[in-house]
């Protein structure tokens, strides 16, 4: 990582953790900045800290992060039959069978294999319906069935425009009916104005000029497929700290939350009613593996993340979303874990060296609080 | 490797080498602890050696190297017309068809594809039905026909469950007939009670507390993907020291042999009367290559590993499997090799580098063997 | 790279460079020796230099550049309706299904995924109607569809057959007639007796025979995968330096031409009145990224390599193909830039770091000689 050196924090650490998870608030306290950690524990919640520049209930720019609450609107869509993975695009918006893109189904999109990833300006971006429009007759960047590749700021769009299209409602009116409403999430899809008083502005990462030019020497270009699929041509700090961004809450990149409310998604995702357990298997597959050609690492279940992979001491159907400000979100299933990290400061090269070390604290807490008969301990 | 020292063994070398071979048994001699070689060249056995607490007709567990005597059978099954590897298991099996299994070819199983990896107690995995019967109803971990990852305890007991169904009679009975017996191999699926006598405990790796703790920390959880296609849940020393395991011979890892059965099972393979050239040809072709979700770097023909792969100096089709207490066994059609090695003792971390060694001086023998005309030397 | 120290060049630096490419010449100077560089910029040559013994109009082997002209007339002939590119090869050549290959298409053949990928000799290989006679009836080394692979002397042979048997004419004639011709390009598949006067033999590269047999020691069999793939069993030096082939122009690696004519022919294919937008964009589209069996790191577009993936500061459309000798060209849509480089001799290992500077000063070039009007500085 660079410009953010990994010394131990100066601010004090608030919140507080239940009995057995005290090693996570030592860990917090040693390598978070600006930061909130929540977590639960099969549904109870046994984290809540914060440091520095933030409070327990600020709100701020979560980013990809907000993949995991747009897959989640999609799971439960699916549920209610009202959606259809394996159906072409096109079966719902006849648009999108332009340039060779008739075949590319829902569960393409939702996985990275559609090839289209980017190559929009901000303007266009921050409203999900522009964004769909400026898609539909665009070629795919590689032959569909050969590869996939991570569409940070643009592929749920085209998820979204589907969900219009069906429903006759946008993506972000099903996630605030269904999701954030009946659970009282803290994670917004449209920030309401009244709850603009709780944002804070997102922070640029902090590093020398010197690092800065010899870390963006090293970057393809913003016309390359990675460059596209990142979005290196957008300045990402300004986007979220727009106002017109967050208000349309585009469904890729444009949520805005804390920790409590991704760590009390993932929980109601996974240990709530909200899925079955069909759908919650369909989701937590692997879909997307090897060669991602836009992160090279990139690994993906349904619309999320695999989290199994990412951390190997996980179970194989974890399942969540990071964001390049350096969020974190999951559930573990096997361990009960529902996790929400959020820091208000991108790192300069989107690296967080810290996710590692929370997650493998929070899992090393959970599993040693769990007796032998699976009850948590008080 | 971790806890066992290259150093050169200190135990004698017994057993012979024909004329051309003599540097074979030097490169055995520096690499072997209790281990045998045995290598045939164009059907002739060239060399047949042991060294330290084994003989020559010595048995012991050959782990995942019973692979290539399960897909031999396939192979020869196949040949006849009574299995077609592009129909789905559910074909033969229909209850396989549960939680989207439907589509899963025999194929695709013995390509490492079905998304079907293990998860499966020590108890479970002895009996191939059982195993069979627990996976029927399970959801594969990747979407099928998007990745591919070595199952190394569970992946030919859906093969055996088909075989059975199939044929009314057991993969196991069918090698004992159409291939050990009649080529008087020592390598069985089943081992009789006669022949325990001869059978060698399968010796743990050698390593200090430090460095097996130290090792076990770089693992992945049991229940990740890796963990489970590895089996990092189980015993594995104990595992084929069970009598009930080497009696009931499980299909993917319950083998029990010696090195002269398995180079004399590639021999009888690639250049007996057992397979027509279609058939070796079908079964050599690569099928799964790219990245193995649970090894990282497999790399598979049809049943079997592909060593051209893994041995560059070999021929593209030199096809084998190896075992996770070091047995390594190969044909390769182009040099006319046939080989077999079995060591009893595990490695703690599972790297076996005298393979490269010993593979590559019997290369280097068996092609300064052959004179100009293709005759091997007397 | 072995054996060709990048000192300066103690050459003399021939020809010209228009007004803001003069860092194209310096870097030229620098890293070039016995070679030719020719760039356009938005149809308009900007750089035509030339160093050591060679002349601005000498001809030499192009290699698997070759491969470039090649795709350009299999574009051509789709754009024409004259070939469909997701027809089974098949279709046109009944007796290419032997052996499982009934299905593969000729887009598969042009993506390397055929699993046909060499074994033939030189003399075979001088003409693609005997490469592809010998190839109809093998079977593919992976599995269709599974893998891909450079075959780098026999892939386009198999085009060229389906082109002759659906038009009637070799894929050369074609070439001839619709392309070298109509453009007066300095690139020829099948050099001219007439012409034989400026052809200057391909040079092997220069090594110690201590460097060459370090070397050497490290590759896979001719008889590997890669092996075959790339030709290791060939001489390739004195393969194009052998009248017949240049004679007959294989249309894989048999072509003869300069720096000038790659660079007038990428200005042709992508600036010029050649191919139409969507032809354009089916041929730029990525098709086979991922591992590549042979080489590892191929990435590839239809036919042509995917040069925004080997440059990540070009676009991602931008398109071409290197050969082993050295050669290198490309065009990038985005930057209006059209590039051709020749070099006479071999490195030994077959690496040419100076196409990193040579294409990244023209790049830099380029960007800074537009206008923010887009208009090119005179």
């Amino acid at each position: 990582m660079i410009g953010a050196a990994p010394t131990m924090s100066d601010s004090e650490v608030h919140g507080t953790v239940a009995h057995g998870f005290e090693a996570v608030r030592d860990e917090f306290a040693a390598v978070a900045q600006d930061a909130q950690l929540a977590v639960h524990l099969h549904g109870r919640r046994v984290v809540d800290l914060w440091t520095g520049d933030v409070a327990g209930d600020s709100l701020t720019g979560v980013y990809s992060s907000t993949k995991g609450a747009t897959a989640l609107v999609v799971a439960v869509l699916v549920q209610d039959g009202v959606l259809e993975l394996d159906l072409p695009v096109a079966h719902y918006w006849p648009r999108f069978a332009a340039a060779g893109k008739g075949r590319i189904t829902l569960r393409d999109v939702l996985t990275h294999r559609s090839g289209l990833i980017g190559g929009l300006s901000a303007d266009e971006l921050a409203d999900d319906r522009e964004t769909a429009r400026r898609l539909a007759d665009r070629r795919p960047y590689w032959r569909p069935g050969t590869a996939y590749g991570y569409g940070g700021f643009v592929t749920f769009a085209i998820v979204g425009e589907v969900v219009r299209l069906a429903t006759g409602r946008s993506l972000q009116e099903h996630y605030e009916e269904r999701i954030r409403a009946p659970y009282g999430l803290d994670l917004y899809l449209g920030l309401p104005e009244a709850l603009e008083e709780r944002y804070l502005d997102v922070l640029p990462g902090s590093a020398s000029p010197a690092e800065l030019t010899a870390f963006l020497a090293t970057l393809p270009s913003p016309y390359s497929i990675v460059g596209m699929g990142y979005g290196f041509g957008l300045d990402q700090v300004a986007f979220l700290n727009t106002r017109r961004v967050r208000a349309l809450g585009q469904a890729s990149a444009g949520g805005v939350g804390n920790a409590r409310g991704l760590a009390a998604m993932y929980a109601a995702a996974t240990f709530g009613p909200l899925l079955g357990p069909e759908t919650l298997g369909e989701f937590t597959t692997l879909h997307s593996t090897g060669r991602d050609l836009v992160t090279g690492t990139g690994q993906y279940a349904l619309g999320f993340q695999a989290k199994g992979l990412r951390y190997p001491f996980l179970g194989a159907d974890a399942f969540g979303h990071n964001g390049s400000a350096g969020s974190e979100a999951f559930a573990d299933p096997l361990s009960g874990i529902a996790f929400g990290y959020v820091r208000r400061r991108f790192s300069v090269d989107w690296s967080y060296p810290e996710h590692d070390r929370l997650v493998a604290a929070v899992h090393r807490a959970a599993v040693g609080a769990v007796d032998d008969n699976g009850k948590v301990y008080p």
